[in-house]
């Protein structure tokens, strides 16, 4: 999945396209980590490199991360460790009439940067409450808050989109011009992310809320 | 996601334990790596680390994965590169009873290891024909194989699963017990990804192969 990427722009259309650019990229970017509910985080712990997924959420120009005080990843980021971060969304798989041109459709997000600490109960609440929010639309004010033991036992950081790039493959396959006549299928079998049906436990006194049922519908 | 994993075996279990774990984890660290069409490298290229994205698969004891020539991540690699790798389902959103008791259900798998190229036409050919039938059992014969130009510029890398741990959480919500009461929805939303109808291109003179009629039904 490295090959592909957007066309740099001709030096005579530089600034016109390169703003067009920056627009369309971060409106991707976002609707790329916001349809993601999970990250992969690279970094170096002064011993090894990781490759490890967590939880995320976006809010403005910042990517979200949460953790417990004991992880290993946290301790590494907030000792400011160089991170690169990933989100991937996988549409398909491109089959074209030769081996070596098949490919994939997929969106992905590779983020460069240090992470900072939230600081501050009111504000890591806040950065909660959003990621809540995201889970399941209208719950934040539901669920019992965090009190002041779970906050102190949870890191919420957050690292800058400023060094961000967003790439997108949503293409039929493209074949070699001597290859186009072989008898051979040629297309895309997509792949999608779809919603179950929700599965309640012990909910005996509770209605079902509007985030629940309409879960599954989500689909249409 | 970094809090969950199988449970420590008692000293006293621990011989048996360890040998059901172990086999167990191999079966399902391999069901894990089949079901992924992608993984995530972490790597350090000597300027940045970097999290990216590419495509995998498994035979036998290796992840395998290709890249051009060009590619920034496949220089580092064959370099000698330390590098993780990980590979992650989602199954769903798990909400408890409050807010910090909330988790996900998922099927990860992180590798640690240094890749190895696979040399010669004959064995590059051999791990991409099985690459091609993962992604459409019974094509690798049909599409155009790869001529000496096309295998030169492709480098086909794989490295070990000897150092590599699978984890699953696959649980309802598990909420404190002074929680159990609120009257708040718990359960669910479950996740998962399924196929869309195929979408031919360029195949009017072609019979639609199974491979292809199969695809969407494979969600039944």
């Amino acid at each position: 999945m490295g090959q592909r990427s957007s066309a740099p722009p001709s030096p005579r259309t530089r600034v016109r396209r390169i703003a067009e650019l920056a627009d369309y990229e971060q409106e991707t970017l976002h609707a790329i980590l916001d349809e993601a509910y999970v990250c992969h985080i690279a970094f170096h712990d002064g011993e090894s490199i990781h490759c490890i997924p967590t939880a995320c959420w976006r809010i403005d120009n910042h990517l979200y991360i949460h953790g417990s005080n004991g992880s290993r990843m946290v301790k590494a980021l907030l000792g400011g460790a160089q991170a690169s971060i990933a989100v991937t969304h996988i549409d398909g798989l491109v089959l074209a009439k030769s081996a070596f041109s098949h490919s994939m459709n997929y969106r992905s997000a590779v983020i460069y940067g240090v992470f900072e600490q939230v600081r501050g109960n009111a504000k890591k609440m806040e950065a909660m409450d959003i990621f809540m929010d995201k889970l399941a639309s209208g719950r934040q004010h539901e669920a019992r808050t965090g009190n002041a033991k779970e906050l102190a036992a949870t890191n919420v950081l957050r690292v800058s989109l400023d060094e961000a790039a967003a790439k997108v493959s949503n293409n039929g396959p493209v074949d070699k011009e001597e290859d186009l006549d072989l008898p051979v299928w040629a297309g895309v079998l997509p792949l999608k992310t779809i919603h179950g049906d929700p599965i309640g436990a012990g909910n005996e006194a509770v209605p079902t809320p509007d985030y629940v049922t309409s879960w599954a519908k989500a689909n249409n």
